[in-house]
């Protein structure tokens, strides 16, 4: 594995001005040209179903969506904006830091997609899902 | 349309018992035996991309994952575990109070599948998905 | 509804050109602005894990794909190739005729969704899903 | 890695005795305890889209069920029915062998999902997915 095209600074710098990913608390704590490792600390406010003691669905996409997107600032050196995102929910998580991996799995000319498996803090795999980004450079 | 399983009151006290769409603000203003509707009004956490002005994927995925979820209470009178779910990103979500229409597509003996539409304050339609629930009484 | 943007008979045309469909049998019965119906009768080497006598997956799968594919061509005018594609499989599929019904859920400038609904001679949803289109003009 | 759950033969002999796969020409080439690879030759039926000289979406949906599915015989010991199915199309696939292969991602009590990725005779990636199984022992 080689540098990334964005720096991981720069990446992180990057995915907190955005105030979705500032409030999810992601931290970047990787990024190689393959793409990016981040963790998210545990908030009260993720619990899902009521008395489930788990995260809800939509904070482990939220997960899935930065972990790939920012994978792609690693790898391609842009970003784009999602088509769309798949999440298979593995295991329930329950309170505890939540560890993304990132990867592209295949950059085009227009599509890029990328893939995100979601950890808890014991290694074992929580979600994982996909998302395909638009990246032509100019729109057509 | 007939009424739903269990009443709108239920379902809004259901839904904001658990943390995450007590913080998304989900507000359920409809429920008939095919599923419900809700609202979801903005946050300045929703923020998505840097300076893009528009809504964090994730979040368009949580709300997709509230209202099919609350349209299994509707529907089914119950909810279960999300197995999976997809969404499709169709336009850029800019501020204003997202709805959600939500209906249950299949429910079988141990699967569920749900469908949620999301629009915009203009009725454009800016996001869509599909949750697929483990309902089975018991799991085995 | 109003008329197509390609009849109906140039759409049944184009789609039996391709040699899967052809071999699937496809037979485009409806054709409207909003989408296209279509039926595929049986054949024996649909039968999918041996003994069940249940269609495969995969055929299903090629269903839900030429259902969204020829959506598009009456909605839009023209095709473009799949970016990916999502199948829920409701029921089992048994021996018998399959109708498909597709329509498209969001025509953008460069990526168009399909949705297909597939029935059988009972009328009972059998599977259904999605299909993303690249349909911009020139790809970039 | 060790031995599959069921042997290859035993795989191969499975996978054939279904119609579909056996239309396809799938043949299993490995099975280990993570997952099988399998081969399907080119057929003149998979061409896709009228002119394009590619193999049709729903081919490459067919060989990805393939692959996942009998993945779970090499990894479960036994196969259920798919609840769902994604795939992404990567490139265009043009004639020649395919190459599947498959792995499960997680092996639950009632759920299973498997991945497939799907290569070209030069080894590109071309298209890519995942289905989720019914796996209970007794469906409730």
């Amino acid at each position: 594995m080689s540098a990334p095209k964005v720096p991981l600074e720069e990446i992180q710098a990057f995915a907190v001005r955005g105030a979705c990913n500032a409030w999810l608390g992601v931290r970047v704590v990787a990024a190689t040209d393959t793409g990016i490792e981040l963790e998210v600390p545990w908030r009260e406010e993720f619990f899902g179903m009521p008395d489930s003691g788990t995260m809800h669905g939509g904070i482990l996409a939220a997960v899935v969506d930065a972990t790939a997107g920012l994978s792609l600032l690693a790898v391609v050196g842009r970003v784009g904006p999602a088509i769309d995102m798949r999440v298979d929910f593995h295991r329930p998580m329950t309170r505890g830091t939540l560890r993304g991996v990132g990867r592209v799995l295949r950059a085009g000319a227009s599509i890029t997609s990328g893939e995100a498996m979601l950890y808890d803090e014991s290694g074992r795999l929580v979600a994982s899902g996909r998302c395909v980004f638009f990246t032509a450079i100019r729109e057509s």
